[in-house]
């Protein structure tokens, strides 16, 4: 099967549910016993007037080393945003965020699925020196990659500059700051949170041009936190700041 | 090479730094070049005796999928505490996570690295049905498996029984309950944290031996976080109670 191809039953379903993505087909291993999942694709692919094909398991034989559970569907790429149209639209108390060459794709996957759970409007990531949407970072987000703007741009300092012009306020993460993460309140402000790649940490031109450097103090002085953890740990806190502060 | 291995400039350095693991050989490959993590592992293996010998690349061909960068050790498996044992130890105001079920190595592995970033005491985890502490979990948890105690128990509801009567309080996350995370005040107590298996949660029978059940409140609805990140969430909020509490 050609093009970008996602897999396994919560992802085609996600994507079926997905109001921004072209599906062209769908394949359904002719061994694969029927269930609640497996209905809900036809349903929704008979909805959409997609095709759905039965095939022989032997046509699943190039994703053995995936878990697609008899399920593949093969779509069109993920449709990246414009970062000038994002800001061109109204935001009010939004979070997103900028990741800095992040090159593995559980990690991406990861990220964009907490991402969407926090309510995080947007991720921006460079064209360039980064691992892009792929089917892997698809099925790790468990579909969330449909959920959330994905804004691809050439330069990160560049759109920096361009975020802080709209009343962004770049908030970048490292070891030997002096704030803690959870010292600022995120609750009146649109807050664009940088995090770095998993060994090189953030660049030093762009934690220069951050407004704020804030650390995750630690208990125990060991190496640091997943880049997924570090960024599900803030993107948290700001969603506990919201709900406490509107409670 | 027989036994439990492990691979990496990192890892291997952790595991030369930790007292309790017994490293029975270290391979490095001929082709590699010096840097300061390599003469730190031939500086350590020194002092400790542990013999390193230069092989030619083609010993690694078994490791070809794992990112070993030209370093493998061959050590003793991790050392498993006993529940009775610890229990016997005092312990004020301290934190583990049980880990009911988790399926993924690169969950588990990543969970005890932020367990350890966290000054997380000790994770248990059950005998069966659930992976146990192999090499790629030393791998995905950078060497923090050597800084925390992993305590092995046949069955999780005796082990909750044991822990509840030596005055540690069992806290359950399940997405219906009623209390957020951050209700709660751990400064004052020794938790125990379930966590639930990928898929499937906390077993039933477990939630209802708890003491207390909480969610992680999401600000859009969506599948559920992945439990390495959800776990995060909970035990920074824990460390940030704690350091704003003594601050």
């Amino acid at each position: 099967m050609d093009g970008n191809i996602i897999f396994g039953k919560n992802s085609v379903i996600e994507a079926l549910s997905s109001e921004g993505r072209e599906i062209n087909k769908i394949l359904i291993s002719k061994n694969l016993h029927s269930d609640a999942k497996l209905e809900k694709i036809k349903e929704l692919a008979r909805q959409r007037g997609i095709t759905y094909q039965f095939v022989a398991k032997e046509k699943f034989a190039d994703y053995a080393e995936v878990n697609h559970q008899g399920v593949i569907a093969q779509i069109s790429p993920v449709k990246y945003y414009d970062l000038d149209d994002f800001l061109e639209e109204p935001h009010t108390n939004e979070t997103l965020i900028i990741l800095d060459g992040i090159e593995d794709a559980h990690n991406l996957g990861a990220i964009i699925r907490t991402a969407v759970c926090a309510g995080v409007i947007a991720i921006v990531i460079p064209s360039r020196r980064s691992v892009q949407v792929n089917a892997t970072v698809e099925k790790t987000s468990a579909g969330a990659v449909n959920r959330i703007k994905i804004i691809k741009v050439n330069s990160l300092s560049n759109a920096m500059e361009k975020l802080k012009k709209s009343d962004w306020w770049i908030i970048a993460t490292d070891a030997s700051a002096e704030d803690n993460y959870y010292d600022i309140d995120y609750t009146d402000m649109n807050t664009a949170l940088i995090m770095g790649a998993e060994h090189a940490g953030i660049s030093k031109s762009l934690l220069k041009a951050s407004d704020y450097v804030i650390k995750i103090p630690m208990l125990q002085k060991f190496n640091s936190l997943n880049v997924s953890n570090a960024m599900a740990i803030i993107t948290f806190e700001i969603v506990r700041q919201k709900i406490t502060k509107n409670g």
